[in-house]
């Protein structure tokens, strides 16, 4: 059994994460922590817990302490706060899972730029590897240290990938316009969040600044081997769950629609949790789940393709992915525990 | 393995059975049948299947020639289209969970009272069992036949029982009130159920006259040892799931609100599905379980106990609750592949 | 015009209230308070006002200093923080209209025993009228200080006054059974309120302890002529606005389901914002609005009543309802400004 | 007075229609025509109007009886079922504005190969007016023929209109990507528009296919003075109203931002129902009203503009944009009747 602790474990990344360990059959939960409810039984912030887990939540500091009882650290934080308890889990052999997004850029100056801050452990950002398996699965099972990839960056990249490997698209063209349920904004009391400022509405946010964009890139220049500047919006949408992300590129060779779907397949042959389909995702069908369902369509008219995915931001976008990562590192079968079919409706 | 067939396996209720049956690892589902998309694989209609299930749905004609291969039928249709099915596969030895109305009130006159039909297999109501595993798992072992309880007499009766068990309340002052997702109404192409007339509201039906009614006074009537009549008041919510029912009754005991928690306890004591919280329960903590969470209150002022209890309408309302009852029918344990934590939000 | 001052003015029901004085033809807005925005211009709080209003807030001490320049002062703060404000109007001899709860409850001891908190305006109380221009309106014409009806209680002493003032039910019987839209939660950053924890859930909340009992009690108790005691149960259901209230009670007297309306018909022949239907309420068709729409029922099984009322919280619950008083004492039509049809869906 | 007659009044759009006539000052409502519900009261499809509006809706072939006695043809059906009745009021003197899509495209050739239909009354395509204000108003002024255009139009133009006008983007460049609440649907009871099947998830629909792109590529290539081809995707979102529409275009100017509002701010300087603004728009601040409110920012790093816009698909997307348009029609003040503040939350 792997031994796992979750540090932030009562936002909503870290619970979905929580709700995986427990019915993960290779793992036991060592400790949750949480900096709002320290001492705070888990199933009394999350009632529906209760007669499943009886953990109460500790405090960063006490799991310093239990680190050597561990053999995984999951970190789901706000970006700035992982510094130290990496560099302490990493220094006693703890193997490392970071949900948030401290090791995701590896350059130090990109990610003061993005996040106003400077890197404090910039030695990990050679170590970390980008926790995408159907990108690096080699890589991740010999890492210590997983960057779990952000939520859009996920759909983004799955939907681009193939087209970019191919060289398909003109690599200056893309838009992405991503579309993400509420919970992305996270389990935090403010007005922004409250329920009816977000019902009944929609709106971006981010325009042109927002953070996950330079990971996106990072990530697409790596497969197109050549810098890769694009555009990113994301919206906000009135559901719990889901991002919905609709990218666009300009052809840059003659396809058909078919030639198209199979690039896709072809792509993602071995990948189980990647769905090509020829009818158009709707997070529904992946709500819940590690899967990421993906199309693209070639508007002949102006040249384009159009390539639209569906994942469960608080899943794949997060918390399931981190634990198809432990699954790889761990030398277990990268499906287990997470043959999740969404639960509709 | 336990070999089953699904009638009407494309509605709300017969897909959340097939999801569970999917993921249960003693079943193997030889057939589905349904009456809108016969001949149509079942993945393009719930595209969420794509890769866990590759059947198409067959009708129930063809399923009638294949009762000889199963041992367990499914029945997920409106009430008095089971009549001709069930009267088959029981002659031909194939046990039968019916998730319809047509087996669970004992008396064919109150069944054409309330349902304006004759019932047309009158033999099979003495033999068929009610069931709520709750209240009657040891006949549950050895039926052939199982009546498959409403949603709302599901969250009702849990609800109401320990009181009436134990004479706790006067059962002449008995009211239900009940809120419900709109999947409750059915996938159903109707004006009624579009998005634009659900949402953003809610209304009261079916006043003092839901087919629900009967079912929930026959189930607490035995319990109590006397016929109750009572009022039932069901309400549609903007969700998608989750039934939530208010139960009022007026104290004949004088009792204190620990005692009461008490009562239901011990009453379900050894019921796992059944979770009493000193809390009020949401719907959102059971969404996806075969759970019933219950409490109750006393409300010293008027001398009434509120008892409310959350459940989801499509699992404990109706697909669970039907594998809660093949598990036991088939000697597997009661909670086999229904180990299910809601997922939030 | 009638020279009008809020205090309060950001919170839902406040904000309501100035959408609806800024499009009433008798009055112009002096002032607007808020606690948290005090110096914010209001077109940057609700961004729907960029062209229609061009005030910032000021605090409430700056608006004491105004007060000799209004007519009439609204104020929608939490209980308790009305009592010095209110003193300096009245003594100035300004109107005040309370949308809080402060002045509802004759009783100085009942407001200890459910506020917790001890009334510091005494005096008031006797002097005070309750807002509801269908039970008060000759009251309304001369008062000085109104207290305006909470939301629930609108919807409950309408749906319940006309079977009280015929004596129709059982007084010791009544049981109301409400459901309200998240925006009677108010505008707070609470956890709680926050999007992904009131989605896709129903939950009870305040039961037998909820502070609008006593007032639903107060009325109620007054039209029928002896003290009443009630079951109140409020619920949260995920919509922005709305309550629909169930009321039952047991009959005392037999009367046909005809009679019944009629009944409803003759109590409210006078009333413009009070529709008795023969449908069920559902309360997207009273929102934005000043309506109440009421039916009743008789459950003949067991010798009930069940009167269904619904009401747009923020209006007829609190905003509308308060101009609809303004309208009253300064001699204007009741419905000036206020002939609202629900705009769907 | 005007006279005016609704053809396929009680749809979403003509519904809306029918509720902004109803509040009207200069009109009278002299019928009603529903395919659905002909001799069915009008408050008894839509409760809300118990109170407000007595008539029964008519049959299509009694209000061609009836065109003598109107001033203006109303017409909210789908496309091609216009031909007939618009031949008959034109002949007859009556004006005539179209919410359907038979005469936004100039071009009957056009219209076929989007529409599959052969246009049937292609000389009045030469007479019809697009009834934009915004871009017509001096036509629509002397017009017996309106175009009313389709809700993704208005919201796409009025985003895109100063950029082509001056020239600031590459006009080869341009994306749309759109978001509707499902009130675009229509209310038509299809299994895809059913609460269940729509609440909690998104979706893209139409891909490289949708009818309004067209539409909006005649209107913009208007105002550039050279043929538009663009990419349109339009999203289904979980929310009851609102169109939110975010734009992509190559810069080919240098600009800044300030300078790019101030372009905007110029361009719409006499449009009272266009905001432009700095914040970016959500749809709760324009929900239930005329106004279109609009952003442009600068994405540097990609050299880009992103313009956001939004509008209430039904009104400035459907009814109030019509009775803009009739305003305007009559001599009336643009404005009149249509001076709506949305109402939040």
């Amino acid at each position: 059994m792997i031994r796992v602790g979750v540090i932030g474990a009562t936002g909503y990344a870290g619970q979905q994460l929580v709700w995986l360990l427990n019915k993960h059959t290779k793992t036991n939960i060592i400790f949750l922590t949480s900096y709002n409810y320290s001492d705070v039984s888990y199933d009394s912030i999350y009632r529906s817990y209760k007669g499943f887990l009886d953990n109460s939540c500790i405090d960063i500091h006490e799991a310093e302490e239990k680190l050597n009882s561990i053999d995984l650290l999951f970190i789901a934080l706000p970006h700035g706060k992982s510094f130290d308890i990496v560099k302490k889990a990493l220094a006693l052999g703890v193997k490392v899972i970071d949900l948030g997004a401290d090791y995701r850029l590896k350059s130090s100056s990109e990610y003061k730029e993005w996040y106003k801050l400077d890197h404090q452990y910039v030695d990990a950002l050679s170590e970390s590897v980008y926790g995408l398996p159907e990108l690096y699965k080699e890589d991740i099972k010999d890492a210590n240290l997983i960057a779990n990839p952000g939520c859009y960056p996920t759909a983004s990249i799955l939907a681009l990938a193939p087209l970019l490997k191919h060289g398909l698209i003109d690599a200056s063209s893309i838009i992405i316009d991503a579309k993400s349920g509420v919970s992305g904004a996270g389990r935090s009391a403010k007005i922004a969040n409250i329920f009816c400022e977000c019902n009944e509405s929609i709106k971006a946010y981010g325009i042109a600044s927002h953070r996950h964009t330079p990971e996106i890139e990072q990530e697409l220049s790596n497969i197109y081997g050549d810098n890769i500047a694009l555009s990113f919006t994301p919206h906000l949408v009135p559901m719990n769950r889901g991002i919905l992300a609709t990218s666009y590129g300009s052809l840059s060779k003659d396809i058909t629609n078919e030639d198209l779907i199979t690039v896709y397949k072809d792509y993602y042959k071995d990948k189980r949790f990647v769905r090509v389909i020829d009818d158009v995702p709707e997070t529904r069908w992946v709500k819940g789940t590690n899967l990421c369902d993906v199309t693209a369509k070639i508007d002949k008219r102006t040249n384009r393709v159009i390539a639209v995915s569906a994942i469960d931001n608080l899943m794949k976008g997060a918390a399931s992915q981190a634990v198809q990562n432990m699954n790889i590192m761990f030398g277990l079968d990268e499906s287990e525990s997470l043959d999740l079919l969404a639960m509709a409706p």
